[in-house]
């Protein structure tokens, strides 16, 4: 393998499955392409490393998103290529026995900068100290404003409006968080986890929505048998939104890192049928997002941060 | 009533309720307003017609559609403007005491031509005589091709496609029927019920999909508590499509006519969260619709009409 990649460009170019149900899963069954690729390639002594976007369309969008590096060694030059520009690639590559590529990457690794979790709440009435969370993140890839990528901070930032407009008083703190850099190693999360502030308040649950603004299909609970079932004994206020299940799964990128201090985290799961064709390209963009579907997002995040307020797990 | 109408222009501006999660019980409940509105203001004396457009959004696009003529009258011109044209107007209204509209309409009766239903189907093999229609029908309004207006075009080819691509050879016709003038007086559907063609054929069930090619929810169907309680077993085929319900209500327009044939008539439903922003405006076009939840409702049509196809009701 080594002498086959030695000198030369990786070219990967796996289609992602067309025909699962779930274009999650076939995400995820590719995901790992894209963050590991380029470690791999260069171990190899590959020069540079080029991927097949992750999507089932075939158009010319470039997906962009997270990839792994080593400390210990230096990156080589890594990118993505629309699925139209793959095939035919892939095609010249079946063609021709020689086929020189040339590639020109602007980007560049800058200095650290500080930045902000973004926060608000409604506290609790009688256990201020107990907080549910609901989240989003406010981060996305350069090539456009995120708007999908973004739709878990409106949602979030809902729950807490429509809480007000209702005139509700939960018992519990619902807390709504923006956690910044979710895109760039999760450090907005893992901070938020780990901090100081956060001594003697206990984080029941954790929404999270990270999954795009479309229509919500259900829930997925990270957490122990009791406490899935717990919740999905909720089930029945969500029937009338189209909502027609909660089962065990994961909760989300942000929120994970609470997991380790007991709380249960939760996915909102909406359809994504249309997710993967926008994820991480120009066309993320608010002109995307329908607002009826965006908002039953939110109505869902409320009812379930509100139940759990009230209630507990 | 009579003398504030008569010599002027008559501007219906009744937003479609925002709050329905059904937008069809919203535009249902704004569509009598579009059929009727001009022959009643035309009884008032009113010189033209303008209708708020059947839409929740706020922007600039216009909304056609069916609209009623009576026989014994001269019509008036009647026309939709956009919702955000409607509410300009009517701040003006508001503040001026005169507002003076000038209307230019292009539009003509032209002659009624000939034209045709296309028809296609997988005979069956043990009761060819038997049918089981899937439908949609073929003309829109003639601001755009019709994209999603057509969806069910698609939905009904693909059923034959499906079947046949799969190797399944089902015991009842399957026909799959590509309806002619829905839009203006649905003479395709009812002469299709009526021909003469159809003596010795038993139409056991029509499934329609006239809402848009959206993701699939479910299945409404017009017949007797047996019938859809026969239907309704059915249910768990669907399950693992996202399809959650199969519940008593209507068929479709192009197949009503069925019904005093003793036909079961369904209707294909899926999320119409976005179809009414699109439905009847010159963006209903092919780039709105998803290849993804295109295909889950041609899967949908083609289960539930090979189950018919082999069980019957």
């Amino acid at each position: 393998m080594k002498d086959k990649v030695k000198g030369k460009i990786v070219f990967m170019n796996k289609p992602m499955e067309r025909t699962y149900k779930l274009t999650l899963r076939a995400y995820f069954e590719n995901a790992g392409l894209r963050y590991r690729g380029s470690i791999e390639a260069a171990q190899l002594g590959a020069v540079a490393f080029l991927l097949r976007s992750l999507t089932t369309r075939d158009n010319d969008l470039c997906h962009t998103g997270g990839t792994a590096r080593r400390d210990d060694a230096d990156p080589i030059p890594a990118g993505s290529i629309s699925t139209k520009d793959a095939d035919l690639l892939s095609a010249l590559l079946k063609k021709e026995s020689n086929v020189n590529l040339f590639l020109k990457f602007n980007c560049k690794f800058l200095t650290d900068i500080t930045s902000y979790n973004v926060i608000g709440q409604i506290t609790g009435t009688e256990k201020p100290d107990e907080i549910i969370v609901v989240a989003g993140h406010l981060d996305s890839w350069d090539v456009s404003v995120g708007a999908h990528d973004g739709a878990g901070c409106v949602h979030s930032i809902e729950v807490l409006r429509l809480i007000k407009e209702a005139g509700l008083k939960p018992k519990r703190t619902i807390r709504a968080i923006m956690f910044m850099n979710e895109e760039w190693g999760g450090s907005g999360g893992k901070e938020y986890a780990q901090s100081e502030n956060r001594k003697g308040e206990t984080h029941i649950a954790a929404i999270e929505s990270d999954l795009g603004g479309f229509m919500p299909l259900g829930f997925t609970v990270k957490a122990n048998e009791t406490q899935v079932a717990s919740i999905q004994k909720w089930q029945y206020l969500f029937e009338d939104l189209g909502m027609h299940w909660i089962k065990p799964g994961w909760g989300g990128t942000d929120i994970e890192s609470l997991e380790e201090y007991g709380t249960v985290t939760i996915g909102l799961i909406p359809d994504t049928q249309k997710y993967f064709d926008i994820h991480h390209t120009k066309i993320d963009v608010l002109e995307q997002v329908n607002p009826r579907e965006l908002e039953f997002g939110a109505i869902a995040m409320t009812i379930l941060s509100y139940v759990l307020a009230q209630e507990g797990i």
